[in-house]
């Protein structure tokens, strides 16, 4: 079938060798002229493709996204679909369809998940949105997911798909900073002589081996302490969204919250209780804390 | 090769079948009758192995461990060794090992993980003690390990397979509460139909994909809601003491805690704090909490 790539970044771009390998036809836009695009606007996609279009947006979230569904609002046409693959936030994707609903386009969410890894794994997908519209795309996911019977899920309605990329990704953060809190254990004790070796051991046999421990392994082989990396890590509004919607559902989530955390005390997020904290000794036990 | 075991539950007893499997000779010593010992005491056992022994221990931590190494203290000749597989702590690993060394019997450690599925897929083994007393009981772990290249490492000194064994299982209580985390808020949400769908898709292609999301989606297949699982779990110490070697060390874990904490307050470890958290509300509110 025929599809719209709009984003042609290193996901974007990826995904769209895979639909082609897969022998779909795919035309291109990214506004960047690098990009290797197949046309140089909107517009172009637009006229490119035949009705009724089905058009994937793989932007970032928040601004470019609104702006690519403003965009595609004036031009699309009723009987029309676009997938937002973007890492939107659940709650926009209802914004999103009903905004779209009202041309007559339809829309529906997949959260994808892969990494640079997606174009030779294939991509983990999650949808949202009706069955029928979900069975319209299904020749574009099925290019796109992995070998196997998994990989692929029709999650929920509309939003469903990135709420459970978000629910994953918040996984990902606690797992993440589980394998962190114990390589600093077994990197700071004498009773490890080296941490790669044990975390490497781990991969057969023992429960937790998964494909994130591979990847620790595989970075820490190249540089066994990781000093090449800045003790700072980024955080993409998954896990932030995850903890507000576990708490609007009253779920704890301790483990999902200390990997959000740490990274925004990374950033700098504790600084100012850490002020407060000394301010406070000081005025008590009079401690000066030397920086 | 010839070994002694002591203690055939549930982990022993499937290991004395894998070494078995792989053409060494052991003699199993059990306190129960219903075991399917061999021998029917220490004495039995030792008198019945060739010296130099090799007796591997498979017992609880504490006070088991500690009864079957004063009475193998008192039946072993210099020169024996002793494995310690059971689930000890790394700090007792030391004392045990100055124990029977003034009696010129080897003790090296051995963290062994795998449960219930270790018979099949093999154990993975982390060890600690001397090149030389790590050498001389290799045949037996590459009998219990899995095929391949991982799944065994030397991890250090005495202590040091215990250690490597606790913080494995620090990792393992932090990846276990971020899946539940996940797992709940799923199946408290409106945007996701059927949580074992999504979770059963991760494991292809997704950052998440691991033993223990395949062990969580086969509960799931059989009990979608997991209500058949009480909403208590246990804790085993391993955690505990992964917390207070990190503490010592000064590295926070956030996530390992998590897992710990959800866990004790499963078992009522909060209940005094909530007692408090109540009585101020009502002190400082008037606020009355219905149990």
């Amino acid at each position: 079938m025929q599809l719209g790539m709009v984003g042609l970044g290193r996901m974007g771009g990826n995904m769209v060798k895979r639909i082609r390998e897969a022998g779909h036809e795919v035309i291109g836009y990214d506004l960047s002229p690098e990009s290797g695009r197949d046309v140089s606007s909107l517009e172009e996609l637009v006229s490119k493709l035949d009705a009724t279009r089905i058009v994937w947006i793989m932007v970032p979230s928040g601004k470019a996204t609104d702006e690519t569904l403003d965009g595609l609002m004036g031009l699309l046409e009723p009987g029309d679909m676009v997938i937002n693959g973007g890492n939107c936030r659940y709650t926009d994707d209802q914004l999103n369809a009903k905004k779209l609903a009202a041309k007559g386009i339809s829309y529906i969410d997949c959260g994808v998940s892969g990494g640079v890894w997606g174009e030779e794994r294939g991509y983990a997908l999650m949808v949202g949105g009706t069955d029928e519209e979900y069975q319209r795309a299904l020749p574009i996911f099925e290019a796109l997911k992995p070998e196997g019977k998994d990989g692929l899920v029709h999650a929920g309605p509309v939003g469903g798909g990135h709420f459970a990329k978000m629910v994953h990704n918040g996984i990902e953060y606690g797992m993440m900073q589980a394998f962190g809190e114990g390589f600093a254990i077994m990197e700071r004790s004498e009773y490890i002589d080296d941490p790669t070796k044990v975390m490497a051991s781990w991969r057969s046999g023992s429960v937790v081996a998964s494909w994130l421990l591979d990847l620790v392994v595989r970075a820490m082989k190249e540089d066994p302490d990781l000093k090449s990396m800045p003790p700072v890590a980024d955080e993409t509004g998954e896990a932030k969204w995850t903890i507000e919607a576990a708490t609007e559902l009253g779920v704890p989530t301790p483990a999902i919250s200390a990997g959000l955390f740490t990274r925004q005390a990374s950033r700098g997020g504790s600084d100012d209780i850490l002020r407060a904290v000394t301010a406070m000794r000081k005025q008590f036990g009079g401690h000066v804390t030397k920086a």
